[in-house]
């Protein structure tokens, strides 16, 4: 690894915007060496009154919906149209890809990576969702105190990771495809009552018709659920990123939902109650990680689990047994 | 609370299928003094061979449904008709009343709750939706071992407390009402996406063509889902406890599941990943409960998840600091 600074070091160069020194510390956040957590957690304490003031938005689809081209495009839409500066994040624990991340393809994505305005930044390589959850939560902070004022953070619309990225984000956008009928495939349905937004992608030249009745479906669909807790109405859209049509109303979207939920209290609740659980989902994975890391534990968990697997020993006496080894 | 018993005594009680006897286990079961807690491990121990001979079934759906009237109805079916003898367990955690559940009002299951061959169990009072799911999960042993061959475990279809259902049942049925056009309305999205079957209750006199349609309606909303693991299809019923029609039809739809899954392999795979997820869930508890009773974290957690919310502290900041009090 590469030598490391004095946290003064990591904090002065993120604050006055030196991307080098962002990535430094967001390679010390990904770090599993306890000197680079100690640093790494003194730097982001440091910088913690500095970070915050961004929208942070996550954004899913299966693969296929040409998540990568709708980011590219947005993005550049925000740098461009509506003078952000834009750091991706990457939420991918199962990539086994050298890079780790489907952001590690950054050719899928070349004006936005060559865009000082951007910073795009891939899912670390090899870690549990658990893992990187931990070091993209620490990541947005750093980013926003590098004064990146947009956070997207991408994942892939299967398995818990949207979980994970909903509980992270201000905003949540689902990207869709118009289809024959089934769209509704593929995606998780708990995936679609997480959405503040769905965008149905490659609304463009043939395919435009079938994008529009499917935002009429979905709209319909989106209707069924309970108002959520914030008062906002999901909404749905369509967009082009090979035309750029629909972006304007994306954003739109965004800017009326910040609207209505900083004036109503719970855009701050909601960051708050996050950080609060963040913390309990640490503490959670500080004493699972202590506790099977123990010798006595990796002894013996193997052997418990297949007796209670078998139904051999309840899972509560299996588990009493195992608290008791530590 | 009433004397105890040495383990044999409240063994061979269960395995002689005395009612009073499996009354007992149970309460030890939900009681929180440890004395009571280590001599319940040792009887569901003792008793767990001869556990595991039943289907678990889980039912939900929203107050009003008619979910007592039907559980009454279809208990007396099964007893009747398919000659079993029939356990009913309840998850409740938010309940509050007096009786702590919904099974408390035993005037709605008024057949069932005084026929030998059916064993009602309210849900515990005052319990941490953890502590019931934890009962609750052993109560099922305990009934097996009394020689219920059917258990029903049901809760309200709100909130959690339907996942900590699914998570310990082979199938699980969802009790639905034919609406006017927005029937989805109420019920979690992700809820149904669990269930196995779906039942629309009151189908009866002039409610019957509305109750077809729904299942229509639903039969389709359920072909949109991804294919489930198990290769079952989901169904969708009619049914009115107060006719007694279509009971005959959900335990044939429950049959045929039992057939297919036993035959491929998934039912006992379901089963024993139960078996583990549960132990791994009893050490998070376990952690989790040692962690937060120490006097330290009590005194200071508080105070630190103020800092934490406000964002005067980092999340994973305030997790160690409090990791490091233990």
């Amino acid at each position: 690894m590469a030598k490391r600074f004095s946290p003064e070091k990591y904090v002065e160069g993120i604050l006055a915007g030196d991307r080098v020194m962002l990535s430094r510390t967001i390679t010390l956040v990904e770090s599993r060496l306890p000197a680079d957590q100690e640093l790494a957690q003194e730097v982001i304490n440091r910088i913690l009154p500095h970070a915050g003031k961004s929208v942070r938005i996550g954004i899913t689809g299966v693969p296929g919906v040409g998540k990568s081209t709708f980011i590219e495009a947005f993005g550049n839409y925000l740098i461009q149209e509506a003078g952000k500066k834009l750091a991706v994040l990457a939420i991918d624990p199962t990539s086994q890809r050298s890079g780790g991340s489907i952001l590690g393809d950054k050719t899928r994505m070349e004006l936005l990576s060559t865009n000082p305005q951007a910073f795009i930044r891939p899912s670390p390589a090899g870690r549990s969702l658990g893992g990187v959850t931990r070091s993209t939560r620490e990541s947005i902070i750093l980013c926003e105190a590098a004064g990146f004022d947009v956070i997207f953070v991408e994942t892939v619309g299967v398995g818990q990771s949207e979980t994970a990225v909903h509980a992270m984000v201000d905003f949540f956008l689902l990207l869709m495809l118009a289809g024959a009928g089934d769209e509704l495939q593929g995606i998780k349905r708990g995936i679609m009552e997480m959405a503040d937004a769905i965008a149905i992608t490659k609304a463009d030249s043939s395919n435009i018709d079938k994008a529009k009745a499917a935002r009429a479906e979905y709209q319909n669909a989106l209707h069924l659920y309970p108002l959520s807790a914030s008062g906002w109405v999901p909404r749905v859209s369509i967009c082009s990123a090979l035309q750029h049509s629909g972006l304007d109303t994306i954003w739109k979207t965004i800017a009326d939902y910040l609207k209505l939920t900083q004036g109503n209290g719970y855009f701050e609740k909601k960051r708050r109650d996050q950080n609060l659980q963040w913390m309990y989902e640490a503490v959670r994975q500080g004493l699972e990680e202590h506790f099977y890391a123990h010798p006595q534990v990796k002894q013996h968990l193997s052997d418990i689990a297949e007796e209670v697997k078998g139904g051999q020993k309840s899972a509560f006496a299996a588990a009493t047994e195992l608290l008791k080894l530590v």
